[in-house]
């Protein structure tokens, strides 16, 4: 099973699993897509006005993951990947949930941003399209989220994700079913007032295809054709004609509606004054059915982190540039931090591996902060890579990176709160012990330190003779150890 | 008494009081000191290790201030400025004891951050000093925090707070008054260990004059001179002998150092430690005194307040430039917002003038947090706002700028939190709607707005005809109406 790679994708409306098969071809990895599993959950329908998701729809949502578990067991943890938007976003209960919700699936789940969303639905339909040198617009309307991209070739120019989706527009303007001329109106304007502020931005930029890629456009498209409202693709003209029709019968009738899923016909208006609202914003002429989506682009993704091409590389990458990070330093302060973390067991071999990755982050962006200011520069740092957009990491991957860059200045025990796992603390050590040696921005000779943990205590082996030539640096190991034992640990300095 | 200009420096160790004299000459302003008053307040010695002021030093410093707001009655509050340093900064009773503190005065006191005192003294030093080709280091060891500086002409080229001082030294390794080698060598360990981070970009940039401005400098040169340590300047030399004396008596011993004046042999061995670990870690050779320092920087500042040359226009502009603002844009929402603005009445001109002065700078600047992420991207405006360095901003401003920038978009609600005056309500609402007209980032033909507040409620006079082919607009004007129901403040909106 080692070239099948599977993506879930935790929708607001539907949840996906998407099973493919690498490819290696002329030298290019393609996925071909081998199953697929899609189930209706709505679960953007239980988050109360407090933001809460019920217990109902919850369970709805194990349900479902159950039986993706099922199909996915005996896949390697490195070779599946589960992504949650919108309605992970914003439910207050979801670090309630959210275990359940893993153990459920048995894999863990990501929560990514609007803009990862974006990002992802991307490379999904780019990746299903023909090449082309063509602008292309695609427009994403979820259960709770609706992502707008222009993008050229594999280059994404725009990307947004905005605060509306087919679910919560529904349940907002039509909470009983009655369709009227006025709650119509009213979905559409504030799906316009949403658009309004990207669609200048867009319409300058252009493009010469759209595409429409959720249920959403496809149950527009397919409502439209059959109902020979439309003849190619989606039309104002034809979701005019869809409008007029719901109002006259005051509500969605199934049988009124030739090509309309069940599924669909629960969201079909929020997700109709939605789509109006975009084509007369950005005033889109038609728009084609774009496939592959969230789920193909989290696909590729998750091929690119095998290879060199890992998304999240580019982005540090990037991220040392626009903060005018001190290369120099941070080189310095990587490879002391990688090399006393390479001593240190740690049990799990995978956790050990992706702490690795993150501590070389770390230390790749622990002073991007310097650019707000350097008095309390860890704490900027910190803010600037948790709220960030960054392309290729999780909610959770930026939350662990913004953790060990706070905790590396300052004092330990502030982390107690956080509760880490020995791995982490471990991780921290390594970053803070990295930065004390390279204070002086000076390269280091020899590594004058070893590590050493077993069990709850952390043995720190130093040279002597380095140590009575360095009065400062032991001063400072020894302000560390005061440091930990306040955070409870026990960082023994041994000399040697 | 147009002519004075009064600046009042609330120090951790002194208070000091400036009164100077503005002349034209040559086309240049130049300040000449008339009066000066100074105190020792010894304000860090009542910081308690939980960073509570206590209750005695407070009424040392009031007893002082009311000495000084003597002085100063009758000076108009344009030209006066008092700015207040490291014990304000780290005090968590802040809060409570600065409307004392500006009651006793009778003028506002701003809490400036470190850089900015950093800046402001290399301002006030270089200004007394006569001009020179020559790159200049400036050390100033206060009583909470010491500030090292390169400058060239009047241009800074590294401005560093640390978090050190002779008063807090002085209570942390020497609490009983004894002196020894071992508390000697923890202190200055300690000092090295501030100034490690800095040391090798300083030593690189490099210095032809070396200057300590601070009470600190200034008593231990009198001690070295007159006790005939050293013959010109302070050196290590000098620095090492003394200390040998102090290690030698096992105290600050009056009589045996003449030139030592009472208030200075309070706070000797601390200020001792970190001078003798300035000049190893920097290498200094040789330092002379300067003049002038913080409450001559603050003069110049406030000089510059009345002239084209305010720092904060400066600074500003370079925001926009380093957060790549769009400047059409923030030129569209400011013009807007002033106009607004400029509509409504104001009991007090003073809070006006401010007021205005703050909203064109929060249009200019309310979008600088898009650099992290466009989602939620007011927060981040306000966080940037708020932590980065801004010179010639008092934290003061700083933190108004935020929260204006943090309220112009999303709940209203939130500020009340902050329990904003009525001023800064109004000041509010022009940028919100300011930025909700120029949604679409286009060029606004004429202002279809016009505001009018008396008493409680707000009155919003808009044209008839515009509102109804803008039924947009008419939708998000009626959505801000409800989002200021909701902060309890009526809203009305005038069909006209």
């Amino acid at each position: 099973m080692d070239h099948l790679l599977a993506a879930v994708d935790l929708g607001s409306n539907s949840f996906r699993l998407s099973i493919g098969r690498v490819v290696q071809q002329d030298g290019i990895a393609q996925i071909y897509a081998i199953d697929r599993l899609k189930e209706s959950v709505r679960l953007a329908a239980g988050l109360g006005d407090d933001k809460i998701i019920d217990e109902e729809a919850i369970e709805r949502a194990i349900t479902v993951l159950k039986r993706f578990g099922e199909r996915l067991s005996g896949f390697h943890p490195n070779r599946v990947r589960a992504v949650a938007t919108n309605t992970f976003r914003v439910a207050k209960n979801v670090s309630e949930f959210l275990p359940r919700v893993e153990a459920a699936l048995g894999f863990p789940v990501e929560v990514i941003s609007g803009r990862e969303e974006a990002r992802l639905i991307f490379s999904g339909i780019t990746n299903e399209l023909p090449p082309s040198e063509h602008r292309r617009l695609m427009i994403d309307i979820g259960g709770g989220s609706t992502e707008v991209i222009i993008g050229k070739g594999f280059q994404p120019l725009h990307l947004s994700s905005l605060y509306m989706g087919c679910v919560s527009f529904t349940r907002k303007f039509f909470p009983d079913g009655v369709i009227t001329a006025s709650r119509m109106q009213q979905a559409e304007l504030a799906a316009r007032r949403e658009l309004e502020a990207i669609s200048r931005v867009y319409r300058r930029t252009g493009w010469q295809e759209a595409y429409g890629s959720s249920g959403t456009a496809k149950g527009l498209l397919a409502v439209l054709l059959e109902g020979g409202m439309s003849r190619k693709g989606i039309t104002l003209e034809g979701l005019e004609k869809l409008k007029a029709k719901l109002i006259h019968d005051g509500q969605v009738v199934m049988g009124e509606l030739p090509g309309l899923k069940h599924d669909r016909s629960l969201v079909l208006s929020g997700g109709l004054a939605i789509m109006i609202a975009a084509f007369k914003e950005l005033n889109i002429k038609v728009m084609a059915p774009g496939e592959g989506a969230l789920r193909v682009g989290v696909l590729y993704d998750l091929l690119g982190r095998d290879s060199a091409h890992d998304k999240r590389h580019e982005t540090v990458r990037q991220f040392i540039k626009r903060y005018h990070v001190d290369v120099r330093q941070c080189e310095r302060v990587k490879q002391v931090a990688l090399s006393l973390f390479s001593q240190l067991e740690l049990y799990d071999p995978t956790e050990k591996q992706e702490l690795e990755r993150t501590l070389g982050w770390a230390a790749d962006l622990h002073e991007v902060g310097i650019s707000i200011t350097h008095a309390q520069y860890h704490k900027h740092s910190a803010y600037i890579l948790e709220h960030a957009d960054m392309p290729g990491f999780s909610n959770d991957d930026q939350e662990l990176l913004a953790l060990i860059v706070l905790g590396h200045q300052g004092k330990v025990s502030k982390l107690s709160l956080h509760d880490p796992t020995r791995g982490r603390w471990l991780t921290l050590l390594c970053l803070r012990l990295a930065v004390l040696l390279c204070r002086r921005r000076e390269d280091q000779k020899s590594l004058p330190i070893s590590l050493a943990a077993n069990g709850k205590g952390i043995k720190m082996h130093v040279n002597k003779a380095w140590l009575d030539d360095h009065a400062l640096s032991e001063y400072s190991l020894r302000a560390e150890q005061k440091e930990w034992r306040k955070a409870g640990i026990d960082l023994e300095l041994i000399e040697t």
